[in-house]
């Protein structure tokens, strides 16, 4: 596919998702960590504004220069921006005026890449296309937040369908001790986060094939496992305690039956699904309620060939760290990733909100261990 | 005009004031004293449903029974309700929703005021057109806040007309020491906080006839008057240093030159309006700085044929408390005014944002002495 | 008494509060309101030295210069200060170092009270006279907070004698409407803020000759009176469920049994005693559900002959603002009352911790309304 | 030397720190992360009755129950503890209550180490004696705190000599790729957290042989290192800001020339020490600033015989992270480290107030991203 294919698929992708929304729902942010989702389709149009457009395409007009101050998400080197709490404060640009935005910016890009397009541009596009398909999955799970916290729990879309998870065999798979190659190489896009390829030593040590399932999280659950502080960090004991956690987010017990809000509305909880909608710090509490734990991301990437993935982020023990030889890229592609690079873990795989096609094998995710708004699940090692 | 006209009237004012808002002015809520105008119009329209329909209209069916959830403000007696704060993370139900609503109480209550209609229940319908222009003067007031606090600054409307001020020669008015009478007496409408008349005993004292200006206000910021502490009371300086507060509130300083905020976008500032949009704090530094003071609420009232008013609410000196024999009604009306009867102001007068004819010489407004988005200036006292 | 005698007596009388404590108590301050004893004797003799010894006592050599920064309380004329919150932090000057300082003062006092004493300096010695008697009071309700607050409950003093209350008949003092004169009047020493005196116009009213007793308010909290948001202010209720409030300050229910902490350590409830402990909006909540009202300050003034007073600081109805007339005095003693006249209760009368003689019928005591940390009692009128 | 010596070596070795100090030193806690002197002698103290007296010494009597509560320090298996905000607030136990306690448990101890001693209390005997050193260090640490933010800046004891730092040539040492042996093996008390033994692959990298001067650091921040948000992690530049930052714990810029406050006092900035009381944010801005980068802790352990080390605790790259086999120990004891392996860094080394023999080249300390007030630095690596 060329680029101008490419661009309109990505592009087109954004607005299926935004399709069954109603005006209002573009608005909203009912906790800092969610966007607006007019927001989020602002900003990914200015990402192709600021980085293509108005570096490489001669004669380019800027839509609008307040638009900058808007949708500036957290790039320093590009300016002052709104403060992240304040984007369900501002009601202003429209729906209407950032379609408008938006088509403005497509019809210039499509122009544009009617011309020549250089190397370095190319990188630039490709790294646009992946940071929309990013947001596309922040739109998914931010509208999850926000009609899933609506005291009126409206379904997003009753025609949504739901990966199928297959059960599997519970034995788990036997990994050798020894040397293993960790990170991406050769040839597509990868982000700058999953570099250098490097050697790393593991011991020997065994990971599951399978997600653990809600009806194993409610054991649990059932056992007591939010009230032992045994099982959990003492930030994590904290975090339980302050915010009075009981249960996986979106979870609501009715009449003494467990029902769990998603895209179709409020539901009875389906116990054979992956538990999804877990932080950290309740990942690494139910290994350690089962005396087991989280794999580390290297023992997730040796062994994931062997298993399927791809139902819910998996939370790992590791922090995300720089690999050796990590360099940040210059100028304000540079804040990509290297910014984040304290206090956070590393989740691997993908979940059901994922674009087809983003993630891959070697692909770091990463989040605050409280955090429970993505599909967030849990693989066990030993 | 017979109820169902009043009744008429006030619902359309309240869809007047709306009527240039775009859908996504009336869902956000950036900061927590401000309501949504959505939860407004919803609001108003619940009042009637819950205080009138239900009770008293025999087979009125509710139109959904989770509204009372939503627009419920607070009273306790009618159940939960969403936290004030949460107001603005709702993007359901819908303005459309809501307008809907809005449409099938008026067409119960226009069936409904065709028949007879108790002395009580005419009571609580003036009442309620009351409380629909009190939300009426909210509205303007939180589009004001909503849209001079984007970082656009749109007009709300171009074809907006404030009223003139004019000039009145500046020397006090001077009222006798003696008794005075005080408080609501006759025919109409007043509220319970108004009652009962009640005779009270003023030093002599003097009044000034007009309100105090942006250009006499500026010679207080000029003369560094948010920096001397001895102007202002304890907490009104903790107030200014914690808010690093410079100016009323919409008043922005561009290349040296001041600008405020009003219906038609940031303008260049009128120096010859009243000063409007600040605190208690503020009005009683002014006063402190001048050598003067605010009158209580009862110079004011014994003075008020003596000047115009009506152009900006007047902070007085005096605490919103009950007048002697005060009494609360029972059920829920009567949380409407007496449970806020503790740390606050009362304001005298009226605003531009005022329902006409809402105001009288004996009413009494009250807000908390940090707040400033509502229309409140200045009156010296001696 | 001449004027050393005085001063000699009002300072051994601070040193006898602080007898029983240990080192470690005149150091902490466990909340805000609280101020370490050590701060407290510091403060009282740096007012000497600042407002008398430094300004009038030719040759006085300042004792630390430091200790303007560290014992200053709020006085913005005189420099910088310690933070409020910060007190508690300071391990130096040590308690040793600061009964140094006072015995240093204390000695150039003696020289200067000596000479000829012009009546403006007379003026400030007697104001010095009651400042200190002010922190005796406040000596004794922070020892209490500080050791009531301790697991290990200390007692303070096991010889202090706490006064007597004697039953006297219920019936409620009638008092005819009319003018009656409120405000200090004649020779002696009184606070501005009683200042000036003036009429007021009173409608007839019903006080009670007696506080309630900790019997009387038992009734209230065995008939849910904090749980029932009907009785209480809208803040008060926010206030009663975000501090879990269920009973006065110092109050233990402890195997079905209710205790109070008192200077002799926890002890079994004294059901006949005054309630005391108690915030403004308790004492409201409490009238409110009798039916009653509490007295506003003029009216406890007008009727203060009738009854006996002195157990307990009683809650008015009235908002502390400023007397027809009011003046600051100029500089830092100016500060002393008038800049707090804004969001605070008076309270009338004294309590069992108010120095011997230092209060009178026209006293003006003030608070926020939700402190309890003072002996705080509720007056019922009607 | 046999157990009994140890002990008493230990026991006197904490009490010569608290030698120089006041009583009210004793008691104060400026900041949530400093503890009282007072606590920590009560704790240790607690640590021996709780672990050893309690369970094994035969008719042991409890010195007082209520300490429990009092001296606990986050161990959740041995019930209730004083939340950590509040160990500043209790004026009682005294510090002679305090010392009386040490003193009754030395006594029981001496008895009990008299008696055969099995090897598992052997083993808790000298996590015991571990745990104690630790405190030690903190001891000092929280001292120089409560003493350096105190306005007086008292000297901690001028007596205390602090460890000379030998310039050393500045090329870095080269380290080969390959697989190294991490973690703790051999004979010897190490904490639980170095265990177990185990290979990392390491990528070629050099180390520093020395740790960055303040001179160095001076630079940093006169080329406006603060200032500039792309040498921080998001987070980091979020904390600068938040805190205003400018330069290390207790630098003070006074009269255009750099002091810190170190045990002798408020001293002028020696320019040639190692800079120490700096965050890991800031170490990690400065090596970013440097082009360079902090080393992990394996790369950190596996040269550490090639430098010498000590004058300060050094922030690695690491996250705090379980070794391969980590295990946690049954009960209270288990609570020792495990969970704190979350949001935390590594440091390594030494400081010059860790206990001598503490510490050994497989030791991990820890702590959190944003704290300073420990003696931390910075060595670099490439």
């Amino acid at each position: 596919m060329d680029l101008a294919d490419c661009y309109k698929k990505v592009r087109q992708r954004t607005e299926q998702i935004c399709w069954p929304l109603q005006t209002e729902d573009y608005v909203v942010q009912p906790v800092v960590d969610v966007s607006p989702p007019k927001w989020h389709i602002g900003h990914v149009t200015w990402f192709f504004e600021t980085f293509i457009l108005k570096p490489y395409f001669m004669g380019y007009q800027e839509f609008n220069p307040n638009y900058n101050y808007v949708f500036n998400s957290y790039y320093e080197t590009v300016g002052n921006r709104v403060i992240r709490t304040d984007r369900g404060n501002l009601s202003r640009p429209t729906v209407i005026d950032i379609y408008s935005y938006r088509k403005y910016v497509d019809e210039a890009m499509q122009g544009f890449l009617c011309g020549q397009i250089s190397d370095e541009v190319k990188e630039l596009l490709i790294l646009g296309f992946n940071h929309e398909e990013q947001h596309q999955e922040l739109l998914l799970t931010d509208i999850k937040y926000i009609l899933g916290h609506n005291p009126l729990f409206p379904a997003y879309s009753t025609s949504y369908v739901s990966p199928k998870v297959d059960a599997v065999d519970a034995g788990f798979i036997k990994m050798d001790e020894g040397i293993y190659e960790i990170g991406f190489e050769g040839e597509g896009f990868c982000f700058d986060n999953e570099l250098n390829r490097h050697k790393v030593y593991l011991n020997a040590y065994e990971i599951s094939p399978n997600l653990v399932t809600n009806a194993q999280y409610l054991e649990f659950i059932n056992s007591g496992g939010y009230h032992d502080f045994r099982h959990w960090h003492a930030e994590g004991w904290d975090w339980v305690n302050t915010n009075k956690v009981e249960a996986p987010l979106y979870w609501h017990l009715i009449d003494g039956e467990w029902h769990n809000y998603n895209y179709h509305g409020l539901q009875v909880l389906n116990i054979n699904e992956p538990v999804c909608h877990i932080s950290y710090f309740e990942a690494y509490a139910y290994a350690s309620w089962k005396g087991l734990r989280l794999p580390t991301e290297f023992e997730w990437e040796a062994a994931a060939t062997k298993f399927s993935w791809g139902k819910a982020w998996e939370w790992t023990e590791s922090s995300y760290l720089p690999y050796p030889g990590f360099a940040k890229a210059p100028g304000a592609i540079g804040e990509y990733n290297g910014k984040f690079m304290v206090n956070q873990k590393v989740l691997r795989g993908a979940s059901e909100a994922t674009s087809p096609g983003h993630s891959r094998v070697t692909y770091r995710n990463f989040f605050q261990t409280n955090l429970r708004w993505q599909f967030t699940g849990i693989r066990l090692a030993r």
